[in-house]
C-alpha cells in the first residue's frame, strides 16, 4: 500500500474511535491507562526482547553512545512508563468541564465546554517511552491518537503498541483509538501532516532537523518546540545571593534541555559586585564563560560573539552580557531570544512587572530559575511539550492544551429579535 | 516592487509597531480608537466620494446589485462604523489580564498573562466597512493589524486607511500599527499567507472561493470560517410551542447567514403533531420546504436528497427529515453537518447533555435559537469572525481570539531541586 493510502487506512480508523472516545467518561479512559499498565508489567520480558533487536540493529549500523541510550529499555525505564500511566490516570478529566456560564441579556446562559481536539499525530524520534508517555495523554484528552516513532525503535515501539491495545481491549475502546504506525517508510510522515481531512494536529517531538521539516510540509495544525535560547537578567535592584543561586541552578541543573540559562544578561549597575562571584561560581561547575567586552574588563573569559547571543549551547558554556538597565535587557532579548523562557532578578516589583508584560516569551519569570518551565513544576501533571508556537498553546502543553474548547447555550425557548 | 518585497515592507513596519502596540494601555489604544471615529466624522465627505469612485467603476465593470450594496458607504454606514469604534474603545482592554494564577509545592506562583498575538492579517472582500472593524479589533488587542480588502473598493479602502491614521498619530501609535494594502495585485495576498516571519495569523473573511484558496497557499495560521449548515433537533420531549417557535426563528429570522437553520431534524414520536403545523408556519414566511419520505407523508412537499442534507442555502429553503431518536439526529449532524451550530429542542435534561457533550460544533445549544451564535449574542462586544476550526478559538471570536496566553512565574528566589 502507497503511503497515501496507509494514511488513509489508520485516518479512517482514528475517526471512527474518535466520536466514542469524544463521549467516553473518566472511569473508562482510566480503566484503559491502568490496564496499559499491567499489560506492561506483564510484558517486561517482550519488551525488553523487541528492545534487544532495536538495540542490536542500530549497534551494528553503528548508531553512537547517546542514541543507544536514548533507545533503550531498562526494567527502571518500563517503571517509569507504569508509574506515569498511573499519574495521567490520577489527573482530572478536562473533557466536560464547562467554564465561565454567564446569562446575557437575551436569557440565554452561555458558557464553553472543554472537548478533545479530535486525531492527534504525534511523530518522533528513538525515545520509545513516548510511546506510551503520548498515548496516555492524548486518550485522557479524549483523542485518538497515531503514534510515529523513530524507525530504529521499530520494534520497541510495536511491542508497546502491543500493551497499549490490551489496555484499549480491557476498557472495550477500539483499537483506533491509539495507533502506532508499523512501517518505517518516511513517506508515511508526509502523507500524515498534509491529511487536514484525517488529522488535526501534529506534535513533533525530536531535533531541530524533524521539527523544521514537518512544519515546512505541514498543511495541518502544528504544535512544534524549537529552540530554547533562555536568558536570565540580573537587574542592579536585584538581591545578590538570589541572583547567582538561581543563575547557577538555571545554567547547571542540567544542561541538556531547553529551558536552561544559555545567555547570562546583568545590569551594569551590579556587574562589578556580581560578575566576578559568579564567574568563580559557574568555574566551580566547570561552565565555560564567553563575554562581551565589559565582562571581560571583570572577568577573565573568551570573547562572545553574535553567534553566542543566539547560542543554543546545550552544555556547559554560558554567553555572558552586561547592559544599561532593564530596557537593554528586554531589547536583547527581543532581537536573540527564541521566545522560550526568561527571567529577571530583581527586588523592584515595577521593573519586574514591566519585564513580565515586555517579554514575549512562553514563559516569563520573576526571581525563579528557568528551569522550572516543565509542564509538572506548572502542575499540569505531564507534558507533551513545550510548544514555542504563539496560537493555541504556549509553553509547556499537558491535557488542557490536547484539548479545545466549543460554546454551550442554555435557552428555556429563548429567539432572537 | 514584487509582491514579496511589498510584503516584507509591511512586515518590517508591523513587526516594528508591534513592540509598542503590546505595551500600550487601554487609555492609549482607546484614545487611537475614538480619534478615527473623530477623522471618521470629519471626513464624511471624502469618504464618500472616493466610494463613488469604486462604485462607478464597479457599475461600469457590471457588478450586480448585491455586490453594489455590499461595496456602498453611505451616511448612516458611517454612522455605524463610528459607532462601532465607541463599542470596542468601551470594552474592557484583554490584554495584561492574569488567570488562574496558584502556588506551586515549590513555592512559585504559577499564572497565565494574556497578550497580544503579534502581527494579524486580514483579507476580506468587498465591504469597506470590515476595514474599519478589523483595524479597531486588533487594535484594542494590541496586535498590529495588515489589511487587505476588495480589489474593487480600493479607494474607499485608503480613504478609510487615511482616518485610521489619523486616529493612530493622535495616540501617538506608529503607522506600521495599522496598514492598509494599496496595491490590487493578488500576489499580495499570496505573500502575505506565507511570510511566518512577518505575520503570526490571517484571518480571510468572504466567500468561500477566497477562505479555501487562502487555506491551502497558507504557511501562517489561518483563522477561518467555512460553511453553516445548521441544524434543529426537535426531540420527542420537546415543548412544541418552544419547538416551533425557536425552528422558525432559526430559519427565517435572516437567510443569508451563516447561523440560519438549514436542516430541521425532528424525532418520529412527535412528527404527526409537530410537522403539519411547522409547514403551515413556514408556508406562511414563505419558506419552501423539502423532505424525506417521512416527513412526505406528513406535510406536502418536494422530496430532499442526499445534496439537501449538505446543503448550506442561505435562502429561504429547508430540509426536513424525520428521525427515529436522538442517537439518530447525533449521526445524521456528524455525517453532514459542518461543525457551525446546532440546538435540541427538548425538556429532558439527560438529553440535552447528551446533546451538548456528543455533537461536535462550536456551538451547541438547548432550547435556544441557532441565530445567537453571534458575537454579540455571547457578550464579546464584537466579533472578527466566527470559526469553524478547532483550534485556537472556535465560534464567535472577538478581543480574546485575537490574544493569547503567555505563562508568568512569580518567585522570590526559588530554584529547582
Amino acid at each position: 500500500m502507497d503511503a497515501v493510502g496507509y494514511v488513509r487506512e489508520l485516518g479512517r480508523r482514528a475517526r471512527g474511535a474518535q466520536r466514542l472516545l469524544a463521549r467516553s467518561g473518566r472511569e473508562v479512559k482510566d480503566r484503559a491507562l491502568l490496564a496499559t499498565a499491567e499489560a506492561l508489567d506483564a510484558a517486561r520480558r517482550e519488551l525488553l526482547r523487541a528492545n534487544e533487536r532495536d538495540l542490536g540493529a542500530a549497534r551494528a549500523a553503528g548508531l553512537g553512545e547517546a542514541l543507544l541510550d536514548r533507545l533503550e529499555i531498562t526494567p527502571a525505564r518500563i517503571d517509569a512508563m507504569i508509574e506515569g500511566l498511573s499519574q495521567v490516570a490520577a489527573l482530572p478529566d478536562p473533557v466536560g468541564e464547562v467554564e465561565r456560564l454567564q446569562v446575557r441579556p437575551s436569557g440565554i446562559r452561555v458558557g464553553r465546554m472543554r472537548v478533545p481536539i479530535g486525531v492527534v499525530a504525534i511523530v518522533y524520534e528513538s525515545r520509545p517511552n513516548v510511546t506510551v508517555d503520548a498515548a496516555s495523554l492524548c486518550l485522557k484528552a479524549g483523542n485518538a491518537a497515531i503514534l510515529r516513532g523513530g524507525s530504529e525503535a521499530l520494534h520497541s515501539n510495536q511491542a508497546l503498541a502491543a500493551c497499549i491495545a490490551r489496555g484499549l481491549a480491557a476498557a472495550g475502546l477500539p483499537e483506533g483509538a491509539v495507533q502506532v504506525v508499523d512501517t518505517t517508510d518516511r513517506a508515511v510522515v508526509g502523507a500524515l501532516v498534509s491529511s487536514p481531512e484525517w488529522i488535526d494536529l501534529v506534535v513533533p517531538r525530536g531535533g531541530r532537523g524533524l521539527i523544521e521539516r514537518i512544519a515546512a510540509e505541514a498543511r495541518v495544525p502544528v504544535l512544534k518546540h524549537l529552540d530554547g535560547n533562555c536568558h536570565v537578567y540580573v537587574d542592579d535592584r536585584a538581591d545578590l545571593d538570589k541572583a547567582l543561586a538561581i543563575a547557577l541552578n538555571a545554567k547547571t541543573q542540567r544542561y541538556g534541555v531547553c529551558n536552561a540559562m544559555e545567555t547570562l544578561l546583568v545590569a551594569e549597575g551590579v556587574a562589578a559586585a556580581f560578575l566576578p562571584a559568579a564567574a568563580e561560581a559557574f568555574a566551580a561547575a566547570g561552565v565555560e564563560l564567553r563575554g562581551c567586552p565589559r565582562t571581560r574588563a571583570l572577568v577573565d573569559c573568551r570573547p562572545a560573539g553574535e553567534e553566542d547571543w543566539r547560542a543554543e549551547y546545550l552544555a556547559p558554556i554560558l554567553a555572558v552580557r552586561v547592559v544599561k538597565d532593564l530596557d537593554e535587557a528586554i531589547e536583547h532579548i527581543a532581537r536573540y531570544g527564541s521566545g522560550h523562557t526568561e527571567a529577571i532578578v530583581t527586588e523592584d516589583w515595577e521593573r519586574a512587572w514591566r519585564f513580565l508584560r515586555e517579554v514575549d516569551s512562553s514563559s516569563v519569570m520573576v526571581n525563579a530559575s528557568t528551569r522550572f518551565a516543565d509542564g509538572f513544576e506548572y502542575g499540569l501533571g505531564a507534558e507533551i511539550g513545550i510548544s514555542t508556537d504563539r496560537l493555541h498553546a504556549r509553553g509547556p502543553v499537558g491535557l488542557e492544551g490536547l484539548t479545545t474548547q466549543k460554546w454551550v447555550v442554555l435557552g428555556d425557548g429563548q429567539i432572537r429579535t
